[in-house]
């Protein structure tokens, strides 16, 4: 992309064009040709919109939760953007379904911006694509970034690294492995949703939560737990306060520059982690790994003698 | 580990010692000190056993069904291990629950090796660190090794490329999540499994995933569709023979030799990988690194120009 063409298309989607914003967003998501220069361009002025992740496994409903919360964001602030990570797209390389028919309503609003990401093909991985997109975001005018994700593997978990913020989303009822996922999330929610909380054993299951907070060591801030019904709406008001709490607290504390300054790592490493990949790619070469692969493949040459040999060539 | 007690160890975990087994497991699966020579000494001796991954959504029961087929195998093979990855851990650091307490009657056999992994903190990441503890298992005369993981985010797709043949699990009625996810299904998996097939709903899902396949492309594949009640054990012997006829397929077709290669490539680029990021770690210095990441943080550098800075100097 021309610098000239880019000059453009920032000065219209600062003005607020949706297209124009859409188009440097996919430029970034993909890192096309040219968005090394938007994103240094754009850089300083990042760091200025509210960054919130939602969370949680399959099935908990979070689409939804992520419409509701749009549109509560959206009656305070003029501009507002989701990020929905689908978890089709590791198998299809493509974002399929759900959220552009669900949330149609929410894409005749000028002010809110919606983007689905696959979550195969970024370079340099899924959580740094999700960093490009959220950077240029906030840099041209958007108020809240809802970063909606799976969380389940360590991939979403670095997703969610974005975020001020981070809602962990559950429901009543899904079994052991929930169980499994919902042990470890002391570590990396500020806010628990029990959505669904209509549906029985909701009760159970905030009393579970509670009293896994109840058992972590003292930490300085205690995430609430807050019951939602995405489908009535219910709840939503409460999230968004709580929220809201959360975010004066980290601006507060000096948790908000602490979480800022681990994104800037994982950014910057990335960037390096690249850039020496493009120097291995000239110092081997496909002909000559291919056929060290082959070798490994079928067990002539263990794979730690084939970095030697390769390295050493 | 010295080389001798490497050696002693490796001697009586193929002797059928699970103790030992179990001890070599551990210093590859964290690639601890002398990781790479016991790969390196077993390498040549992999690629004999079965390797059978079987993923899915949470919720799934997949774990239930991994021990129905893990004593399934065990009627007819001297040697079968389960590597579980659990979804858990991102989170937490360490394998929580369930597979211990579950599988607490395959414990007692001796013929069946069970390990959790966490999925945070392996070396060169998770996908590569099953690979290892694979790779042992099969040089030490294991004869079947299930892998157990989460299908969701591409993390968990890369773990399951470890397998000769992937069974996916899905469930009757999860939602709209589920939907998207078994949108791709197509591309990784050999074997469709509907468990909890007793539940309403489990003849739609086979319909669903039978219209799915029958839309895709010429594959010289074509997945079956098993139905499964993990819980009763109804369905685990037809399992077992839809992934033995695959792997007669997949042996006799090609498939199996390319997926290998595949893997190999995974393994010796990961390496690569490895070796280029302890050099980076030389050449740029933690202090260095440090204070560029608090500049990017605040904003007053760009991630490109911090990169440009630490490399030059």
């Amino acid at each position: 992309m021309a610098a000239t063409a880019t000059g453009d298309l920032v000065a219209r989607a600062r003005a607020g064009d949706k297209r124009s914003l859409a188009r440097l967003v996919s430029v970034v998501e993909n890192d096309d040709p040219g968005a090394a220069e938007i994103l240094r361009t754009l850089y300083a002025d990042t760091g200025r919109a509210q960054v919130v992740g939602v969370t949680g496994p399959p099935g908990g409903g979070k689409s939804t939760l992520v419409n509701n919360l749009a549109g509560a964001y959206r009656e305070r602030s003029s501009r507002v953007a989701v990020v929905a990570v689908d978890p089709s797209s590791p198998f299809s390389g493509g974002a399929i379904l759900g959220d552009r028919i669900r949330m149609r309503e929410r894409f005749l609003d000028e002010g809110i911006f919606i983007r689905s990401m696959a979550s195969r093909g970024h370079a340099g991985g899924l959580a740094r694509a999700t960093a490009r997109v959220v950077n240029v975001l906030n840099a041209l005018g958007t108020d809240v970034v809802l970063v909606e994700t799976v969380g389940v593997g360590q991939e979403e978990v670095d997703v969610i690294g974005v975020a001020d913020t981070v809602c962990l989303v559950t429901v009543p009822g899904l079994g052991d492995d929930i169980q499994a996922i919902k042990a470890g999330i002391l570590e990396i929610a500020d806010v628990l949703v029990v959505n669904k909380a209509d549906r029985p054993g909701a009760d159970e299951t905030v009393r579970d939560l509670a009293q896994m907070l109840s058992l972590a060591k003292d930490h300085p801030w205690k995430p609430p737990i807050i019951r939602t019904s995405a489908r009535s709406g219910e709840g939503t008001r409460e999230l968004v306060d709580a929220i809201e709490k959360h975010r004066a607290w980290s601006a507060g504390s000096g948790e908000q520059v602490r979480r800022r300054r681990a994104a800037a790592r994982v950014e910057v490493e990335g960037l390096l982690r690249e850039a020496l990949l493009r120097e291995l790619a000239g110092r081997v070469g496909e002909s000559r790994l291919a056929a060290a692969v082959a070798r490994v493949a079928e067990r002539s040459l263990d794979p730690y003698a084939a970095v030697e040999e390769l390295l050493r060539g």
